[in-house]
């Protein structure tokens, strides 16, 4: 990057669970840029040691420690956090306590370069459950007109890696449906746990596949490189207006307690 | 109602702050049916003593303790349950672990009852903050294309009840600029702690003016005497799906400490 | 009620036939609250002996009795009113002149349900001739976005009370398809006469299954509650301005012969 | 016109009230094709003397006649009826039953040459009142994204031809606003009554100003070349399909009585 | 028509590829009016001798051609002007050249005739790879919410006009899909070189087919009628507005070489 | 970046007109990453010698000469190529033919930026002219429900530069107005040649405000950097499918003469 200090850039799973964060600093130690810095944080116990949040209500259950980890990665200095979940839980409520850091996530960031690469994209989700929430997710993105549908394989977010004979197999099946059968032109992974399959699908099917870490990561990236070379951060006007200092000071509940479980530093070369 | 058990209904008011929920009980007490028991709630001092949530990063805190509270409330036996805040703060996920409990929320509520009282429909809201958010839930719900926009009077949710004439005036004002430069037919007050001047507002700006608290009540009773005589209870299937048992168990975070800080019990005629 | 004078609910069935009057009243007197006054009307003859409306153009036959049927029930004090067809046949037309009482009708009052206890609903009709105008429709009440589809058994509007068991037969053929292959969370009975199978049709497809007539009965009784308790009556501004008195006088057709060819009264408890 | 029957077109005015007929009249015989005959009609005393449709209700009042006329033009062979209401009023349901004969009628007839001359128009209407519906018609016909706004000018339908100059002053009022504030590039006159202005707001305003009149004249005989040259007549099939013959015969409204109050006739040249 | 001079329509071919042009002549003669002139025109060889544009590459490659030929047209004197591909080729790029010449092209035209006929249409295209393009132009024309789908039927623009008894039986094949499994009430044939078959499909198929290139034809002749008996013509204002003349004399293109590669003159009677 | 071979990035200018370039390749110098090579182009003078494309028409004259550089830029072995103009001029059109690099555009890129720092924007433009189509373009994009409005400063293409003190004084009132009437969070500039204000602005508005000729280099530049790690190259499937090259070696248009006019290398570190 063109000045000395390395971008900051954090990858925030949000589970209470650090298992899968090592395969992210995998990921992000291949993809990031040498100058970038990437920190692979998860939430901490007392959150909650949710596994995965599928549904609404775990979702719910962890936003809480998304805004307390928002906030001290903008307090570290981080130029771009991105929320390792694709539902992009908590997203908007991230970005109005990010401060000068940008928040983004793995739809959008998965959206914007299928829509780059492509004018239809199918997206292959573990269960059936989650599409209604990501399809409105995809709507408020703006991307729904490109979308040929949602493909589920019949598996939850904690099994993907268990098998990868049979996930790729399944993800393969499901993204022959959406190109063959929707006509879809690329495909993206439905889940950040999805991680590791894109290459060989891209192989199988021929077409573009998008991996949804990888987006999140590299989109925060470029938010950090536009931080960096333009001084592009969030906007703190009207609907994006911060809450104020003093009444979170006062409501005691944003800056207690440690707001990570657990860390990989993935240093900048 | 047609039984003999009463209707129970739960207000929930989605802060750490008991200081409104006589405000609501007396609200209900007048409105409620008399077969109709109305719990009104706030949330324990240990999610954080929130007087408002106009921030979504307030929110984000909060939506812990409403799933917690609607699944107490759904353990309670109560057949409906009202989320008081006019974003609808975290009704999806509310609804995801209600059992067979009706969960409601004023936003919704309100914009049902203008819809079918007028073709078009003007908001009132405290602060332009707001909007952004509020005009999505009302894209959401269906009724964008009634809206003639959203009114903000520079009021905080904790200055409504502050002065009563200095609110009103701003109301009218509001009110005013809806009717007659944008040509609304009805009018939605965007926030709760709006109470109590709705009438007043109708009978100067001559147009029906949907007071949310109220709505939100009526909504949720109207819910459970459908539920009473027609069975009709939250689908389970698809996206509705709940969260299961065991799950919930082992995560450990929904059923810890008391759900509700405060409680102001409206009995039964 | 609260108050000591019954709710009066008027359901119109907007044909000039009254076999199925005694059907609606038996639904009426089974879900109406206990302080509820139902009389379920339909057309004179003199409006045509239609048995139904499945065609636009039979509709267009009997707006003129609608309109005469409406006022003459705000003359009479109704509360609210319920049009008992799923066109949600002249709705707005009626609500012009509808004075103080309120409008409703299936399609509407069944998917606000829907919505409340699901995120996506098909809806069962008899024949495709029907399909695309109720799309518009649903679409004009704002809830296109939550719909799997709809679904033809072939029957027309005569035919499902002839057969019971080959009507539910087919009813639930159409669910199963709703609910297994789009992914549908909950069925609306898209047409009046298909009152009666809702409860077997949960129960056979395990997703709520919503009844357009009750449905409409209870959501005019919701808002005849709405009416006594909070004064919501229908805006009478802009697109709501009712015509001058004077000039309906003076075209004179509002107001002549019996505006309805039978009437069942269910009294109030 | 190819063949040498005569084109022979229907302008069908939807009142009882047969004064503003020798209007319609003048404008078809100075802007008809040589070879077509046009009727100029209006609906009998018997359907009420309404002397305009600006209510929804009163509307509801005359799509009887509307559908008694329709069938009565189609089964003396017309080629094509112009509904001639702005609102285009009853539109499909007369469609329903034209048989060979295809409507049209003034909006949609106009919204089509406005789109093929500019990219955003507005419409000026006589009151406030009927903006709502004409927006839903207008949004139906899938013109809604080039509408600049619709603009009152406070005349009712039947002030429009009371005093021209006064009439001309809105209409220009109206129009230099769309024009200059909200950068229509065209102009539609939102009342058949508006008939006469076209050609001297054209010059004042220095945008092409659609006359609704003309426009349904116009579009019904492109329907009939259409027909005649092509044999392109109304679908029948789904939602076009008619009702069956011996069900309207058995219902035995539709063909009684005279269905024309009045008819002007514009003969071929 | 009722002037004396002719009617002046152009109908572009825009490729540099003469072949098709008797084809589209002999539908000009049979289709027109008499008093109508038309001349079908293709490219220059200059401008790239495509026989089929395809692809949008190849269409940004004639977009020029296309411009000179309409600026060449208007200088004419012609009326009108149709643009002979369904992509409806540089449609707005052409119209803010044309000065009081309207431009326009088969798809808009055939869906508004279409939409004048039915409810709901499917269009037969030739391949998959279309149909993205077509879509955002039938949603940019406002008709998407009539479409039942598009259906390809593996044929190239070049491949139409080769077997007849094949491509018949295809367009049959994808119209009974249309018709039977989505439930289209009319078709529209998605290429100007599918012309010759729909009288044969709507016999077949039992629904209006719409031949988009005497679509176009007739579209042109009526906006013709329009300007000669109305005076409409383009606007010229805002996003309508024409370049200056001494900046296009000073940039040099429009007006440098033939503008027609081939015309062929249909005379009026 | 992470391999040796420089990110080949092509800046194209689509106009034949050189006197920019320098403005472009100093804008380039300053914000692209030093492993990043950055070719600035503009159109041969044979393409025409349009120093702006405000008109459709001027832009349907230079599609050709950008087709036709996109094409030597893949062949020269770019990464990824940015065409210079906020009408994002023959984007898919050029996406077509670049082979495995990828193509972006001011628009495009800017309207993501935005998204990702605020939820609402507005854009400043030169013309009222230019509205409607870029406005089409945004929602076609994806992001036309964030827009507060399009603002324009009555200047022309060629006009931003001339006097920067003027020019400047005209983006603040028109940021101005959108910020403090409409409620913008962020600004776009809508034209390459505001080039150079964006800071000044910032500081005097107190939003983000996105220099589009910056967005587009470095979205081009982001996804380089993708198609480098990640392997993500254009889709060819379905409607993202390439001509034949025997077909476009037959039509014989697209490698003649040179397809640049001019070229300023910016070299990497």
């Amino acid at each position: 990057m063109p000045g000395h200090k390395p971008l900051k850039i954090m990858f925030l799973s949000p589970v209470g669970y650090a298992d899968s964060d090592p395969i992210f600093a995998a990921m992000a130690a291949e993809h990031k840029l040498p100058g970038t810095e990437v920190h692979v944080t998860s939430l901490p116990a007392s959150e909650g040691g949710f596994t995965h949040i599928e549904y609404r209500s775990y979702e719910a259950m962890v936003t809480r420690g998304i805004i307390r980890a928002t906030r001290a990665a903008a307090r570290e200095g981080f130029d771009a956090l991105a929320i390792g979940c694709f539902y992009d839980t908590a997203l908007h409520d991230a970005r109005e306590v990010s401060e000068g850091m940008i928040v983004t996530a793995p739809c959008v960031a998965s959206c914007e370069i299928a829509a780059s690469l492509s004018n239809r994209f199918g997206i292959i989700v573990g269960r059936r459950k989650w599409v209604h929430q990501m399809q409105s997710t995809v709507r408020e993105h703006g991307h729904e007109h490109r979308l040929s549908g949602f493909y589920h394989v019949e598996l939850g977010v904690n099994d993907f890696q268990k098998d990868h004979a049979e996930t790729e197999q399944r993800l393969i099946g499901a993204g022959r449906k959406a190109v063959e059968e929707d006509f879809a032109e690329a495909l993206i992974l439905g889940c950040t746990m999805e991680v590791g399959f894109y290459r060989d699908l891209e192989k199988r099917l021929g077409v573009p596949v998008i991996d949804p870490s990888i987006a999140a990561l590299k989109r925060a990236e470029y938010a950090a490189i536009l931080k960096r070379q333009c001084g592009w951060v969030p906007s703190r006007k009207w609907s994006s207006e911060a809450p104020p200092e003093d009444e979170i000071a006062r409501f005691g509940q944003f800056d207690t307690g440690e707001p990570f479980g657990n860390r990989i530093v993935v240093e900048a070369a």
